[in-house]
C-alpha cells in the first residue's frame, strides 16, 4: 500500500448511487437510493422531482426545517436507525463553511443525508534535537466509532453554533488537557477533503488542519475518556505507520500526509508529489 | 482587491478559444484558434481532426519530435515570433512531472502550444525575535519579462534534463548567491497551479513551492543580473503588499498566499479560508 491508497480509500464514493437533496435552490446533501424509500414515505416533507429530493418549501426558516426534520429522524430512530450513535449534537447544514446554515441536523443523521461535515484536526508536534516528533493518541476502546485506532493529536466534529477555532480550543482541553493559552497558539494551515461512502451513508467532508508546536516538557493527557493513551513518536515512525498500515482512523491519514507535505518529508521530484498534494483536496464534479 | 483576485487573475484562460494538441494518445498542450492557421500551413507536421491537433505520428521518438518542431519554430522566429524571448532553453513536454517527456520545446514557444511548464519557487524566510520575515527580491529592470516587479526569493523555469530540486539549488546560487549546502536544506512543501492566458498563449503551469529558513546573519546577493535587489520584509508587509497591490509578478502572489496559509496567517473561520486554499490548486475540466 501507499499514501495514495489512503486517499483512494477515503474517496470511495459511488455518486451514481445518490441523488442530490435540495433545500430551496441550494444543494444541502445527497440521498442514497437505498435510503430514498424512507423519504418517499413522507411526501409532506420530501418531494421527488427531476432526479432530486426537495425539502418542503413551506419550511422557510432554519428553525422550522430543523424541527420538522428532527421529528422525522426521531421516528426513524424509533425504528432502529442510528443505533447507538445518536448524540444530540446538532451539525450545521451548509456546503461552504462560514455561510449561515440552512438548518441543523443531528450528527448521527448527517451522513444519511450526505450533508457535508466539518471539523478541526490538530497535529501537535515537538521539535526535539533529534528531530521532529508527533503526539499520537490511541482512541478509547470504548468509543462507538473506530475504537482503539490511532488518531490525530486532537480532532473533533464541528457542531453548530461555535467557530472551528473555538471548537478546537474546547476539544484541546477535553481530549488532551491542553490549556487554553497553549491551544490558542494552534494555527489553521490547510484542509483535507474527501467523499467517503459507507453503504447508504455519504461523508463529503472537509477537515481543517491545525498545527501546534508543543514544548518538550508538555505532555497531553486524556481527559474525557475519548482517548486511551498518548505517545510521542518520531515523525519517521508516523510516516512509516501511515504509509504501511491502516492503524490510523481512515481520515486521520490524510491530515498526517498533509502534515508530511508541509513539513518537507516528500521530495519535489517524487513522481507522486504533485498528485498526492492535489488529491488531499479531492473534488467531485458535483461539488461546485 | 483581495487574495482571491490574484488567483482569478492567474486563472483567466478562456479554454473555449483553444483546441487540444496531441502527441500520439497523450494531450501535450493546447493551440489557440488565432495561432492554429500557422499549424494548418504545415499539414506534413500537424493534422487537424475531431477538433484537435495531432503531431505527425511518424515522429515516433522524443528526439525526432523535438527536431521537427524546432525547425518549424525557427521558421516562425524568422517571421517575427517569440520576439526577444528565444532563450535556447529546452522545456520538457509532459503533463505530469516525473513522466518521461514526450519531446522538448524551446521555452519561448511553450505557451504557444499550451504546454505545461513547471518550476521551483522558493520562499526564503527568517524567524527573528520580532517575528517572521521574508526575503523579497525585485526583478532586474533589464529583464525581458516583468522587469522591476517583486518576485519570490528564488524562482526559475524548469528546463529539461534536470530535477526540480537540483534546478532550485542551481538557481539559488545564480540568483541569490545561496551556497549549495544551505540551498540543500530547502524543502518542497506545496505546489500552486493556474491556467493563465495571454492572447493566444496559454500557461497551464505548476510551480512547486519550497521553503528555506535562513539565519539572521545570511543575506542573499544578486549574482547573475536577474535580480535588482533583495530586501528583508516583515511577513505582515508581504501579506499586505500581496493583498493590496499588483507589485509582485502575477504567479508569485500565489506562492506567497500558499506560504501565508502554511504559516498560519489566515484564520480557520475566515469564510474565504477553504476557498483560497482550494483555488491555489486550480483545475480545469480538461486537466485530467
Amino acid at each position: 500500500m501507499s499514501f495514495l491508497d489512503h486517499i483512494a480509500r477515503c474517496n470511495n464514493a459511488r455518486l451514481a448511487e445518490f441523488e442530490p437533496w435540495f433545500i430551496g435552490d441550494e444543494r444541502a446533501g445527497f440521498v442514497h437510493r437505498d435510503f430514498a424509500p424512507e423519504l418517499a414515505r413522507r411526501p409532506d416533507l420530501f418531494a421527488h422531482r427531476a432526479a432530486a429530493w426537495h425539502l418542503d418549501p413551506t419550511l422557510d426558516t432554519p428553525a422550522k426545517r430543523t424541527a420538522a426534520v428532527r421529528a422525522f429522524l426521531l421516528e426513524l430512530r424509533g425504528r432502529g436507525y442510528f443505533a447507538g450513535l445518536w448524540r444530540e449534537e446538532p451539525y450545521p447544514v451548509t456546503w461552504q463553511w462560514g455561510r449561515p446554515p440552512l438548518m441543523e441536523i443531528e450528527r448521527a443523521a448527517a451522513p444519511w443525508f450526505g450533508v457535508r461535515a466539518f471539523g478541526p484536526h490538530l497535529t501537535g508536534y515537538v521539535r526535539r534535537r533529534d528531530g521532529l516528533h508527533v503526539w499520537v493518541p490511541r482512541r478509547s476502546y470504548a468509543k462507538p466509532t473506530f475504537p482503539g485506532q490511532l488518531d490525530n493529536t486532537v480532532a473533533g466534529g464541528q457542531p453548530a453554533g461555535i467557530g472551528l477555532r473555538d471548537n478546537l480550543i474546547k476539544e484541546c482541553a477535553e481530549e488532551a488537557s491542553i490549556p487554553r493559552l497553549l491551544a490558542e497558539q494552534a494555527r489553521a494551515v490547510s484542509y483535507i477533503s474527501y467523499w467517503n461512502q459507507s453503504g447508504p451513508q455519504l461523508k463529503p467532508d472537509i477537515m481543517v488542519c491545525f498545527d501546534l508546536e508543543l514544548a518538550e516538557d508538555f505532555t497531553p493527557r486524556a481527559n474525557d475518556g475519548e482517548v486511551h493513551s498518548f505517545e510521542l513518536w518520531p515523525v519517521q515512525r508516523v510516516f512509516e505507520t501511515v504509509r504501511d498500515t491502516f492503524d490510523f482512523k481512515y481520515n486521520c491519514n490524510l491530515v498526517l500526509i498533509d502534515f508530511f507535505v508541509r513539513h518537507g518529508l516528500f521530495a519535489a521530484d517524487d513522481p507522486d508529489f504533485i498528485h498526492i498534494v492535489r488529491e488531499l483536496k479531492a473534488t467531485q464534479p458535483l461539488e461546485t
